[in-house]
């Protein structure tokens, strides 16, 4: 290890100290003290959510087979990190806003839901950022997250709720922007690749995001909360069918490849996280669960033969398909219901949908536009990018006591 | 691979696709729309009963070692296809009778509790059956059970909450019927085996579903809710303690075996089942869980050495002693208990038992006899039943990209 | 092995069995019926602490190399004896003092946080330690633990739900003192060791612990519960950061070590234990976090560079810098914080310091003596202390029929 590189290490801990000692600072400023003791929020529905963060995600990317520590491991820090970070710009908000604050659980929650951007990012990047990156990462998307909902909920009247919706898009689109500045690790490079453990545990923390989704979409729903919750069922229930037999049908002799259910099975709940609180039969919320399933299996055809190499991207969990573009079909179905709803009662129906573009397109490309001047600054030179031979190893990050065999 | 099989596995993805789409369309015509906003049932219970089926049976049989992937795939595939067929059954029913419908978490819930039936079922015949026939025996048990329950709650009075608790007992002796028309493996079949990591994953689902078995017990009681939750917890707690005792007394050298904790932990749970809401003093309860741990290391050594042998059944995990004989003495307790407390007041008592006795043969012989219909049916040509020397092998049904040395 | 051992091991399951029945006994005797119908403590909290005891800290001790097995299943027996036996002795304590008891699952959750302490005194003997001698700890410290706190409530005046955060002190210092009396492993044995996979697995049990340790931390606390689970959140959140931070500092060339971030994650709500319903800011919760978490990994230095070697303990999972050290900064905080909150209005103060101090020293020199006690007892002849080159063997008390390269 050259001393230039041993001094950089040196200094990383001293820098996400400073953040915390700030972020303790912001919390003494903005939150001076707690005044509410009732909230919105039902505590076993935050834990549902906290729960599913922490170890969903956590789980769900440890699918590459020398990566475990790392993949849970940060996952956790830019959570805790993240989490704070985002109550204070919340918290900022209100402030500037002279809004009333003190449902402290609700920004909990709030600051929860919104790092799920952040998560979703990290996908793109897995084994390829250095944890520092990250952390810069989370902090800076988690801004421009607020910023984007800020824009959505204050000049396009978006609901609060359904503002909330938009992380998929946002992290997928963030991801992808950052991936794009990251050099592409070699194609032939083995230790991107996962074991049959590692498959197993990232099944385990797709099982766990499954179970919690229907919390997760109905967190801060307030009239519907219930239909939010069944709707998501049944998208879910419908997309993880689809997804077993898509992936039957697109390999060889008809076998399930892990990869495809593991991306495939979610796209339920996320095409319906726009609508779910609103959509008033089951079978519609199905029929979105199942479309988004083909929707994904295709878009990983594409995506890994034609769109990646043609861009330059290199996506290692996936996320442009998993997350991207179920999030695209759930705001395109908003879209279309709501032209059925309104088609004959409202005069207003050209401007409604007009509405609900600008706030997808505009969160598109703040995604596109911040993500990729983050991955910019990112890769210069005091970040120090990981070299390409060192991508998606533990080793780099992590002390290793353990005899190889013992893997 | 011969051609008519390549053949028959392109068949297999568009049939479950039709069932989908079967059951969407059968959800437009039966599910017309959400009118319930309030439910009977707790969200957070919910939850519970749905991550313990997720988790805890999808881990629970992940003990072969090299079918850990089929366990959690295939259980996760045939929850999400059985809770849709469980309510759609549910819902036909209430539309013939012209009963009132619309708690939708309730018909969830109650079809999350119908699928234990199918999921203990599944434990037979698992590394046996394909998904195929796993799918096709899913929709058909699911169908035979709520007929059965329909029966015992209609002609004989026994009420909706207990009559749901006979899915032990039904998916028990279903699942040995079925099991009976599948080939036995080789008993030297070194695939037939666990490792101590699939063990070890398998005592997390155990535990997954110790701790939610008072959820489970309680989530339909209507009067006795607590109780339920109490009498399961210290029926689950005494039959924990009895599994290792019994474990170490019957093994040698008084080691523990890990197979009888996973078989006799939930003893009591499942044992007070049926009387869980109307025991009053805590000893009882826990007299059961003692009890049915005996009866379960007792029966594990009587149908692995002499019952399954001589029928020539095979039971890959032991459903019959671990599910099939605590239910048993759950209904003989439920007989008890009602003749200890009615004895003098009652001039009803021999109707009562009757009534009792009644519901509970009727469950086995309708599980025995369609169990092994739909066994028959099963092993037909047009299923394809997969050769004994491929059982327990994840890699008829998955693609596996992964090194050898890495698992 | 000796006959005499083989004679021993055939008498252990009778001793747990005859326990389990004099339990019973007992149950009849004092739980004569249930007749509350409503309890204090919601049922989603009691399942979370249930969760966080049963999973948590079964995989959180999962972390030696040959002793998975043993960690999660004898975690497992303790907790479900002890909870039993937590139970009785609350009940015995109610009975004498003739005061109403009924509320069923507030005794249940009380029995399983006062587990706690057992739970981390294991922590110490973790593989050094039979199931005999484990379980006899666990029966004799619950009942000291009780003592301890019936003194601290009665006489101190310390508030109920206080007095029960006393755990991780009780639990730290019986579980040293205990070890103590043990012989420690050679230093070189390799079996003292983790691999990969049971470091991911003790990561598992550690996020559990982490995520329900707000539930853990409120309960109880009847005024403040909000308040209780932010600052514990917080508090944790704060010393999750440190802790990655102080371990990139202390480590060789800035790499984390797993063992620094399981230890000191959870600093932060322990910590705050004792205060957390009365914090009033969020900073104030974040720096005892960030304390909390600078002690823990100090005090792995000095506990284990010069403390342990100087008193010859032997302290397999580090409980004393992991839960003492920072239980022992909460009770500094607790003292502190009143002195500034009452620094002008009390006239008492000095009395209501006093008060606290001496409730902390009771509560240390009660572990330290029964621990120490206890430990004498355990090592005596009856009991078969396993010799030093048996520890940390999974294969000592569990039938291995898996092939070795299974693992």
């Amino acid at each position: 290890m050259p001393p230039t590189y041993r001094n950089f290490r040196s200094h990383v801990p001293w820098l996400i100290l400073c953040l915390e000692a700030g972020f303790i600072a912001l919390f003494y400023l903005l939150f001076s003290d707690y005044d509410a003791f009732r909230s919105s929020i039902s505590y076993p529905v935050f834990q549902d959510v906290n729960h599913m963060v922490i170890f969903g995600f956590g789980f769900f990317l440890t699918f590459l087979k020398r990566y475990g520590f790392s993949s849970t491991g940060f996952n956790f820090l830019i959570i805790v990190l993240g989490v704070q970070c985002s109550m204070l710009t919340e918290g900022f908000v209100d402030f500037l806003l002279q809004r009333e604050q003190g449902d402290v659980l609700k920004s909990i929650t709030s600051a929860a839901v919104s790092m799920t951007a952040v998560l979703i990012s990290t996908g793109a990047v897995l084994g390829k950022a250095n944890p520092l990156q990250l952390i810069l990462m989370a902090v800076v998307e988690v801004i421009f997250f607020h910023m984007s909902r800020w824009i959505n909920t204050t000049f396009l009247q978006v609901p609060a709720n359904v503002s909330m919706m938009h992380v998929h898009l946002f992290g997928a689109y963030f991801g992808l922007a950052v991936s794009s500045c990251f050099s592409e690790p070699s194609p032939r490079s083995e230790k991107n690749a996962s074991t049959l453990k590692s498959d197993l545990l990232s099944m385990l923390g797709t099982l766990f995001l499954w179970v919690f989704w229907p919390s997760f979409n109905s967190v801060f729903t307030v009239g519907g909360k219930r239909r939010a919750i069944y709707n998501t069922y049944f998208a879910n229930a419908a997309s993880a069918v689809t997804a077993f037999v898509l992936s039957a049908l697109t390999t060889e002799n008809g076998k399930f490849r892990m990869t495809h259910i593991r991306s495939a099975v979610l796209g339920g709940g996320i095409a319906v996280g726009y609508t779910a609180h609103s959509i008033e039969h089951p079978w519609i919320a199905m029929i979105l669960g199942l479309l988004s399933s083909v929707i994904i299996i295709l878009g990983s055809y594409c995506s890994q033969r034609c769109l990646n190499p043609a861009l330059k991207i290199h996506d290692t969990s996936g996320i442009h398909f998993s997350f991207g573009l179920p999030a695209m079909l759930g705001a395109l179905a908003q879209v279309v219901l709501l032209v059925i709803k309104n088609w004959t009662t409202s005069p207003r129906l050209g401007y409604l949908v007009m509405i609900h573009v600008a706030a997808f397109c505009q969160t598109i490309s703040a995604a596109l536009i911040t993500g990729f001047a983050a991955g910019l600054v990112l890769n210069l030179k005091p970040f120090k990018t990981i070299p390409v031979s060192k991508y998606f190893e533990d080793q780099l990050y992590w002390e290793f006591p353990h005899l190889a065999v013992g893997f």
